[in-house]
């Protein structure tokens, strides 16, 4: 049973369409059922859309592209969205031959396919990424929110360093209902967006830059640092994570 | 102008008891001020609240209490809601000087004072607190949440170790809008929390522990590798930073 | 002279079929072998069963398959029970040159061929895992087990943000007398298991993550920083080693 | 209800001198009790014993005296034996007001004070120390490990730079069923112990040292990488964790 | 010899007010004289002004207040300025002791006195500073550029978080020659303020922060990774150092 | 409009060759022209040229071959000159295809094609390396500054090991006006070179050396850290950001 | 027995005027000594001086003043050489108390007394110093070098910023016969020093430097990836541990 | 002029078989030709000989064939010894096209051809390795060592975790004039041979391990916090470097 189901269930039995009682045995029954399915090497989560809203999702990285079909093959036969992150060419492969059609998304590195379990937003979230090298991982947070139900938007390639860039688009700023930015290097677009605006914004460092970058610690450091209020930051290169807490946010 | 006063204004507009060209008086007037106060050491950003919902807010961190005591001051005369985080005893002997209504909450390092320009959030935002050595900051985040305009409830040391106490609390955690997850060592903590609600998690790692837990470095550092979605973090026992995001996230 | 050896000798001669003249002249005779072979670029450790319970292992990690090929040769020719970690595909090959009946776990990274000089533990250690990419650290911390004579079992795909799959295996947690706990990312899962049991939890943190998980860092932080009691961590990605102490715990 | 009372009430229904009934009412009494205490900042967790063979254990650490001092009254309220680490001479006058009979060992920073609800361990468990300046640590471990029911035997100043000794206690080393080696500086200590021996080794590395000693950096790293097996490392500093996990071993 | 000295001596010549043998056998004597003065503890290098266009400069860290007074007694002998940094009261008493008319400006931590050796700078160094605890470090870099003869200009409290606090000054940026940017905790602003200007921008870090500020490490990272161009990076808290490039670059 | 064609046109204003009210309105045309350019993937700042006096570079360092041959037709088409650093062999490829008159300098990765908006410096700026190894990061600084209008010199394999072959390039260094200091392994060339000189020393670390070096990090807290005054540091392996503000000190 | 006592002895029996075998009996009778006498928490190891030239020295870092004088009065009472490294007043009060006759050296933390157990060094040990702030740890190297018995000189002041003043000790570098460098900051000294001689050079990183010198990393690292060769590094301020091995080379 | 001929020179006039004011003239010729050749991208030290006591060493890291090859038959060319490190065996490839008679150590990844010039060092230095990963960097030294006129002998695979290994080898040992110890994983390998001799012991640490072996990290903080004396430290896998001070030492 999926959010979506259980939602229009109660909707029936407010409107009088079905009663009570039988509401009750069917989400009974929904929950007798084996909350997990158990493959062996993974034991997949089918009350995560209950309690989290979305369906499992699936971490390509570390996962064999075989390993990665099955799970799919097991979250698709359920009747869930299908999202998979740091997905390689060779797992979408894999996956096509159990789900047909599944989508790849080259830039985000993302396969999915979309079901009828997912509840919409309510309204906008702003993808601002700081420079072209970004653009994987604000793809992939764009992709993720999407496939999440949420309207989004993207806003590309306004680094701190000229700043008349972002000003320009302070409209579209204001008008997102939560802005996700996506920045390597300094990490320092999320303390100017975030003294724009009042929606909250989540930081995402990424490892973009060279040197004293460290792989992103330098832009984490300064996400974490930030002397705006109203940022909050995931893992570098997290796209994922933080399209999944700006979906949470815009569905409240 | 406040954010209350200005929605104040917009509500009689629509009520007809202003007539709109004198409300367009009044804002303009309001635009024309300026929008910073220089004190020399310091320019107070009195538009702070028209653009992020809340007045400006002073770190009391590396400030002298003579420096605290005369920016409060001229946030109070403007009719802003004060609230100095990091606080030490000696700040609010000087602030108690220009603002005799002021309160000290010793526990949060946080002196306060609430003013009628604060729009109240939606739901609750709960704290949940991993062991009695984190409270300090966890009360950071309640105190700030609390003037913010959210209603706030506490559950404070259910650490990971005794799994039972978290899951006996499991109606409170659902019951939430926002959840403010504070823990030190190994910041395990938002993780399992996050597994159970679909409310977003605001992760606070302190800087309780010792050895490898390098001053929070490690529970941050948990926080960030989350294996839950729905987290985001925040610098190391920034109780304050959370309750920001929290209230944004609450007010929407 | 293996533990097995001396073990039976032993009990020989306390039950009368060897009297302890003979065996103390047999004892001597192995004692005044030479405790270690010298091969040049390498000194294989002969008495090493005799004080810690299980022949020499072979590190695979930075030797060539011929030096890999001719130390097996000399334990297996001693009449040990053979084991190389980290060993490559091309290690096996130089090695079943030498000892034909080898065994490679291709998911584990070992070969191994045991012989009859190895004592059985006492109880089942339980390898928990935390996610299918720390499958080949987990299997080097079963196979090892396992070659060292326990009885082992797994319990895979047991992540911290969905307890609910942990909880559902209390009793097989409850069962074991050691556990090993594999995880990488937040590495919190060994807190969680430890707080729900009272045999000894060794933790092994894995590489698995990205970001600021820094190769295992993060993993590994937060294992040593465990709020609950009865944990005790190996280096990243150690199956190996946390396979060695649990099995000299479980022979105990 | 502690695990030694369980133990009595099961033996005496073994041995008839109690019936099976009133015993099964006994133990549901206990279970139905309230696991936890609330004391608003703190939950005790009373069925810690039960689940893990010694009841909570106060980390001084971050705690008010007084904050100490009410759990403390709880704990022992309940018939459970008292442990408090990292607990200052100001914790003891605390503490003393409220259980008298409590003991301040100053060298190991514990109070304590024990009841009969603890079950002997089965060997001895060897605190190794490498120097002088270790002794704090060795001390709470060799505390800790004594409370919590073990027999327990000090060896210490028995540095790597001194190799013989260490070599003249070889006796002493053998006869141990568990071993926790205490090192600060380059944290050497245990390799050489776990290459002796076939008993486990808990590694606590110390912060002492200076420079690259880092707190404590430079030994815990020493420890992970040992060359030994048999090895497994606690959090720098804490001879409480390494007394907990090797009382747990002594007691399989 | 100092540079004003010479550079006067130079213009008699060209003046015909000395002829130039009488000026050779000064710079001879000048430079025949030993290059430096050995105190024991410490040998002042008296021809530093003729290399590097100021005198030594004496870091008040780890020296004592006698140490300091006597190596400022002799560079004031020699009719060089006086800057003694990181000076604490009780170094300014010692000094005053041997050089009455020595100033000390405590918000600087300086102790200085010029006299008649120092050249003047073309333009205006600007110094802007993010916040009001960064202003120890600003003024170290404000009272060392003066000291050094250049007007300097001060813009503090202009943190990135209200970017229009910064663009409201957009003409004092402008008419900079050079421009010291100080910032703590992201350390973003001073790729800000290099995308706006074509002066180079001297970057301070300062450990003003908490938590992942790691005492200005995330200051230093964010700056050292700007994506501005034009921004070269000194220590962190080194207002002294920035002060020294940017004079030298407002004397070309 | 260029920084060029703007001097060149205000010279006719003042020289009366063209009227001032002809001469605004060019400006204004140039203003109001849409400042940059949105290719989607990439916003081209066409003033870059007149806030910072030289129009923008492309960074190729994670952008696609395409990415970078489409943000460079723009640029040229625009009149400006075209810099691309960390380009590889398969971006020149591409540029080529639409801007057939670039070069690539393959050992400072530089793909460049002047045009006539380039002011030149006024002195020279020498490129002192301390090894063999650090050549290609001292060409990209020494390729850069040429490009950006300056007279250059290069004193290369110079290192502190033998500071007599450093001290015979006295004269060198004497002469020039800026001075680029690039070295790797422990970094400490620009503390002897500032020591030498009275120009202002931009420091660049590399990341050649091995073991301890960490990838630069020796090279660039040696160069943080210099005991020299008049040295400021640019990120690891950053020849361009060097020649950046070493250019805009030259253009002074 | 002392090594100096069993040089003398040997020489008597090589000159006749003791016979053989009572000299066998007299080291017979020392070696059958116990080698370390057992003081509970310490074990004095009294063969140091035979097997390492120099009796066990003291080091009084984390140890109490009580026990550092009991091991003092045990190694007086063996006629050996007393050296207490990193004492404080306080442990030279309680020195005092049982070897009336030891010195205390302030500037180098040391406490001393020598008797005739020390063998001379045969060439001079230079100790040369960057800064005025590293003088302790320079005191603490010459100290003790002198102690052991070498002839010692001192070069103090002689940074790489005024690289003259080095230039001009270049007799007295090239006099010693082995060098001991003592530099903080950036540690860029021995790499010159190493540069301009033969004599082996020990370096020694002191953590005299702020901000990026995080304590001597900076130092340390510097000093580890010298570009000259002939030089090795011991720990951060371990003058102690510079001398020793540097008067183990002098004896050579 | 090498040292050798140098010596031969005042020994010929001690002799009486050559006059002074003859070999005062060959002398000043000597030091009358230009110190290094200039090769454009490096500046060969030819008077290194005569400073340290060998020529100068190229390290082939980040060198091309070709540069490597040019600076080689240079060195050749004036009758000085060859030694290239890191060489690749392209690297030979190129050397052996000018340099016909050298040879390629691969084990030691070195390239070599010994001339006239170089002193025999007076005792035995010995090369002890503690695992078969560790003899890259162990024979690295040991051809080092060889080269620079030295006897060596090697002790391979003896490392702590079986102490007897060592222990056997205790003669060879003791003969040693320097001991050059190299060891990955814990670098405990070290402080236990110093402990046991009177040489100095110049210890290296080896990128060999995994996991928190950080890369050499761990065993480069082991050495440098040993709690022996007489210890020293170069940088991580510095073969060359060890074997460079080993021969100064030797040498005195």
């Amino acid at each position: 049973m999926t959010t979506a189901e259980l939602h229009a269930l109660l909707q029936q039995v407010a409107g009088g369409t079905i009663d009570a009682s039988e509401a009750e045995r069917r989400v009974l029954d929904a929950l007798r059922a084996q909350p997990f399915e158990n493959l062996g090497f993974a034991r997949i989560d089918h009350h995560r859309a209950l309690r989290q809203g979305f369906p499992e999702v699936i971490l390509g990285l570390g996962k064999t592209p075989a390993q990665i079909a099955a799970i799919a093959a097991e979250i698709v036969g359920r009747g869930s969205t299908l999202l998979v992150t740091r997905a390689a060419e060779a797992a979408f492969d894999a996956v096509r031959e159990v789900v047909p059609r599944a989508t790849y998304y080259a830039d985000a590195r993302i396969i999915a396919w979309r079901q009828e379990d997912v509840m919409p937003g309510k309204g906008v979230i702003l993808i601002v990424a700081g420079g072209t090298a970004d653009l994987p991982v604000a793809e992939e947070a764009a992709r993720t929110a999407e496939l999440m139900g949420n309207t989004i938007e993207r806003l590309y390639d306004v680094g701190v360093a000229g700043i008349h860039r972002l000003l320009d688009a302070r409209a579209r700023l204001d008008a997102a209902r939560v802005i996700i930015v996506v920045a390597g290097m300094e990490g320092a677009l999320p303390s100017v967006v975030a003294g724009l605006v009042s929606a909250p914004v989540i930081a995402v460092p990424t490892s973009v830059g060279y040197g004293a970058s460290f792989g992103g610690i330098a832009a984490l450091l300064g996400m974490l640092n930030s002397c705006a209020s109203g940022v909050s930051v995931v893992n570098i290169d997290n796209g994922f994570g933080a399209a999944s807490i700006a979906s949470l946010i815009n569905h409240l």
